[in-house]
This record gives structure tokens, C-alpha cells and sequence, in this order.
């Protein structure tokens, strides 16, 4: 049984060790714990980010996260929540901790009043698509447009 | 020759026209002119939208815009750019419209010192995908993963 709660600016240090596994094991690059660590606990403080934390049984120990924002549109009065990392530690996987994470981000977009959600993952990735697709979400290849959305990014630096 | 410049919220009208006519002409839900003219004029003041205006040769009439947001991220010190929306009026097409508008993007972005610019696109836009692929922007196709992005969405209305 998984549980998930939302995170406050103490919790940054697990954070941000979550954050730092998640894009070492998916070979992106990280600018470590010790930069990362503040930086949550800012984002956290100014409400530029939620996060939720989730674990399994009697063990207190987070094993996943979600990060979560608000992000103004001008086609909805109340801003829309984008799902922006979601992560559960490879050794507590299939437990119910991604499925937990999900159904808090989902109360708590509801909570917001927040239009939809949106989430960009890969399309290789079956195990993400498996639940964000098991908690309603659709992409476009099952849309009404027929198509599918593509994510493009441009490297600045 | 088409030139591009950043527009104040004293032309939220117009872009109200268009962003409006945007989604008339691809389907989507629009909430009207009347609800978008306000909005867009806060949003610029606000400073949580940017909008560039494009028009070509001696005529001043806009003929496209292009919305831009700065996102803050984990990863980074300094915002992502986001190209939330660009469409250029039919029957102005292929006059390089799109093309001023991304590069005052991209000029943006480099002006606020953003690590990258994202943008999600259909795969069938083959208008918008040559536009962003001759500015310098992947797709995860083309990218080291070998593996598509996919956008997923839940409505909750």
C-alpha cells in the first residue's frame, strides 16, 4: 500500500537526492545534489514548484517523487498543471508509489481548479505511459487531431 | 521582408484577433475575443507572457504573433523559454513571418540568458516542424534517445 503526501522545504534534501538518481539513471545531465538542494527548497518556499513524496507500508523512507506546476494560460482563467519529473527508485518499483504520486497530483490539480494536466514522457517509455494513460490521460495519437504531438527543444547553451 | 517586434499590452486587441482566430482555424476552444483581450494585456503586464508581432514589407498590419514564457526549472539557474503558441494569418504565408518571429524568439531567450527553448508540435504540422528544424531545434527522433516524446494530457473540466 502507497501513500503520498506533499513536500515542504525540509524535505529538499531527499529531494533533491531523488532528483540527482533520476537523471544520472536516464543518462541527463545533473548539477548535482549540493546545487539542487537549495535550489527545491527555494522553489518550495516561492511556490514556483510542488513536490509529493510517496512510500510504501510501515516504511517511512520516500521512495518517488512528483513534480508538479502551475503554469498561467491565456486560454483558461486558472493556471494548468504540468507534471514535470516523476520518479520511484528502481528497487521499489511496482508497488503502487508512481500510482499513488499520480492520484495526489490529480487532487491536488482538482484542488487548484486547474483546467487539465499535461505531461510530456517518452515514447519508449511504457511503464510512465501504462499509468498516466491508467489515470485518463491521452496523447495525441489517441486524439481527436490524429497525429502526434512531437517535443522539440532548442539548446542555448 | 518581414520584421518582428515585441508587443506591448496596448496590442492585446489584435493579438486577441488572432490568438483567437488560431484556434478557430485549428478546431480548439476558444474563449472569444472579449475574455481574451483582458487576459492578454494582464499577462503581458504581468510579465508572465511575452508577445512578438510580425508584419512584412511597407504594410504595419501585424500578420503574426508568436507567445513566449519564461519557465523556471530545477535543472537550470535561469528560466526555460516556451514557445506556447505561433501562427502566421493563411493568407500571408511564406513570406517569412514565422521566421522573424522565431528569431526574435531566439533572441529572447539568448537576451534573458535561457539554457534552451521548447516547443510541442503535431507531427503532421510539417509548416511549423521545418520552421523550428531550420532554427536549430530536435525532436527526440533526431535526438540522442532515438525515441519520440509524446505530449499527454487530462482534461479535467
Amino acid at each position: 500500500m502507497a501513500i503520498a503526501w506533499q513536500a515542504t522545504a525540509a524535505e529538499a534534501p531527499i529531494l533533491a537526492r531523488m532528483l540527482d538518481d533520476f537523471n544520472v539513471e536516464f543518462e541527463d545531465p545533473s548539477p548535482g545534489v549540493a546545487v539542487l538542494e537549495p535550489r527545491v527548497a527555494r522553489l518550495i518556499a516561492e511556490g514556483v514548484k510542488e513536490y509529493f513524496l510517496a512510500a510504501v507500508d510501515d516504511d517511512p523512507e520516500p521512495i518517488g517523487f512528483v513534480q508538479l506546476s502551475f503554469i498561467r494560460s491565456v486560454w483558461k482563467e486558472e493556471p494548468i498543471a504540468h507534471v514535470d519529473e516523476l520518479y520511484v527508485v528502481p528497487a521499489s518499483r511496482g508497488r503502487g508509489a508512481g500510482r499513488a504520486l499520480m492520484e495526489a497530483v490529480v487532487a491536488r490539480a482538482r484542488e487548484r481548479r486547474a483546467p487539465g494536466i499535461e505531461v510530456v514522457t517518452g515514447e519508449d517509455d511504457t511503464e510512465a505511459r501504462r499509468l498516466y494513460e491508467s489515470c485518463g490521460f491521452v496523447n495525441e495519437i489517441e486524439g481527436p487531431d490524429n497525429a502526434r504531438a512531437l517535443f522539440y527543444e532548442l539548446d542555448l547553451r
